[in-house]
């Protein structure tokens, strides 16, 4: 048997990959509440610490509205902001090819510290490796997140209407009535990146959405009652809203027109027979949320400026299925993805 | 301008590259006592924690000794480990290529897990891509440390006969009259790793050392009077002796009959044409400890499996240099090597 790139690729494959072959000789392993075995957006430890890491192998390493290192200091900065933590520090691996571009390397390196100043989190650990595989640059980020006050507060306010134990935002936190939330539009990096290496530009501004999140849930947890959030990386909000019903065991329905979407992106995606739900976004959050504070959450984190084309696009119901009702009224299955249908896109 | 091998061999011109590029744009950016400006083997966070990263892209894969895998987990641990940490958990981020072959993965992953079992640690998170580049696998992992309860007793007692801030043990914390210990032989990863490219099998067993070296840290700490530690991997120990000098602002002399070595690993070397000063070890610790308990500390870790060939090789004096004082009497200066002659080696 061989590695293919569906292993890698954040959909349905990947998850069965992590399942056979990490979790098996692995197993539950963990040193808090949350481990290995959640295959959430991180683990914790020390009671009051989160821990993610990203590898990001995204070509080209520049393209339009960010380069591979605001995507890898955003990347492990929202899988921590996702679970609720403060992003507190950021660790990084290069691995790059002898005779990359000094000059080029300046320019990746200070996008990764601009994305850190922006959630005033810091790198303070590293390693460099030169290979003579041709590979341009690859970046593995680790990221620490400490809690934060507000979440104790919403974590609060959810346990007002049911039984909830953990002491971290997880995957799984929802229950039938929550409403889901998408903090912007859809499928925007992983549509303007193949676009770019196709060559499409017909379609007006493509750019990737690449950004820090921790503004955006910040505000939603202060506002308070979130249940589950994740960011819709690989795999795009089809494999992430999925993974979030699976772990919360109930269903989810969404609502197509609901869905924020950019106009150039969807011609683009429609060109390029893209389906814009199932590739990768790396400045969104699909939030979870009590029904009865929805409204109260969404006009809080509309005051981020990632978030001001967010909407109320769905709810969480009894059942165990994602369904996609669209706009000609059908309702038909949202399934996660084989695979993502763009490669190396982070 | 252009990367070069050397910007990411451990040596003199990486050390340069960090200073020009990576400090130049992050500043002196940390969240506790050491931060990246340290260029320690990692940072400090909330008090009680060292993380600590690193890329891997050991080629072959499978080597005598060990493989990629167990490079992995022991290159992080064994950070985490000289700063006198004990090691909590471990990160992954695994970069493979598309067809690479799943049986060696699934041994790979074995031999992480058991270097986390021998050391109670646990891998708690990880993240997978697949990449159509010709790269066999790379293996980045960030291990975070805890506070150990006999590293505090150990700084009490160096404090009993200096001044003495640091709460974690620091490359640069030996004064003159510090004895420096190396826990093993050298050489032994960077040598057999080159002869097994280069098709030597003439010497005997040639094996790499690679192993988690906390049992041996733990002990020295327990005995107390530990001054600084570093593992010599990348540059070897002329490498990690430079910079301990150099960050201490002392000296330091070293016997070379005193160093210990393997018979064919010095031969293999001889034929290879390599300094063995010069190459990475993946199971030493290079140890400086108050002079009047040398023998002590010395003594303490013998008894661990993975030092049982330690010896006192040398001492910090007063000045800013590293000298090796030869089998024949003469003193030569032991600089660190402008890279390290075996490239790909972790």
């Amino acid at each position: 048997m061989k590695i293919t790139s569906k292993d890698g690729a954040g959909g349905r494959k990947m998850q069965e990959f992590l399942k056979d072959v990490i979790l098996d000789i692995f197993g539950p392993s963990s040193v808090g509440c949350i481990g290995l075995d959640s295959l959430d957006d991180g683990a914790s430890f020390g009671e009051d610490y989160i821990i993610s890491t990203d590898g990001h192998t995204v070509k080209p390493v520049f393209f339009k509205g960010g380069d591979i290192g605001r995507l890898a200091a955003c990347g492990t900065i929202n899988d921590v902001s996702v679970m609720g933590a403060k992003p507190l520090l950021l660790t990084s691996s290069l691995i790059i090819q002898s005779g990359f571009d000094l000059e080029d390397l300046r320019t990746i390196m200070r996008s990764m510290k601009d994305a850190c100043d922006e959630v005033d989190t810091s790198l303070v650990a590293g390693d460099t490796k030169v290979v003579d595989d041709n590979i341009g640059i690859y970046i593995s980020t680790t990221g620490v997140g400490e809690r934060w006050k507000g979440l104790d507060r919403n974590m609060e306010i959810v346990r007002e209407t049911r039984e909830y134990e953990e002491s971290f935002v997880k995957d799984g936190g929802l229950m039938p009535g929550d409403k889901i939330i998408s903090s912007g539009t859809i499928g925007d990096h992983g549509i303007s990146i193949m676009a770019q290496r196709e060559g499409i530009n017909l379609f007006g501004d493509l750019r990737s959405d690449v950004c820090p999140v921790w503004d955006v849930t910040k505000r939603a947890l202060a506002e308070g009652g979130v249940t589950a959030m994740k960011d819709p990386t690989r795999g795009g909000i089809s494999a992430a809203l999925n993974e979030m019903a699976e772990k919360s065991h109930c269903g989810i329905v969404i609502e197509e027109g609901l869905i924020p979407t950019k106009r150039p992106i969807v011609a683009a995606a429609e060109m390029l027979g893209i389906n814009i739900h199932d590739v990768a976004n790396e400045g969104k959050v699909v939030i979870g949320v009590r029904g009865d504070l929805a409204e109260d959450v969404l006009e809080a984190i509309r005051d981020s400026k990632y978030a001001t084309d967010a909407s109320i696009i769905g709810e969480a119901i009894e059942g165990k299925r994602v369904f996609l009702k669209t706009r000609i009224g059908a309702r038909r299955l949202m399934n996660t993805p084989d695979g993502d249908p763009v490669p190396r896109v982070c």
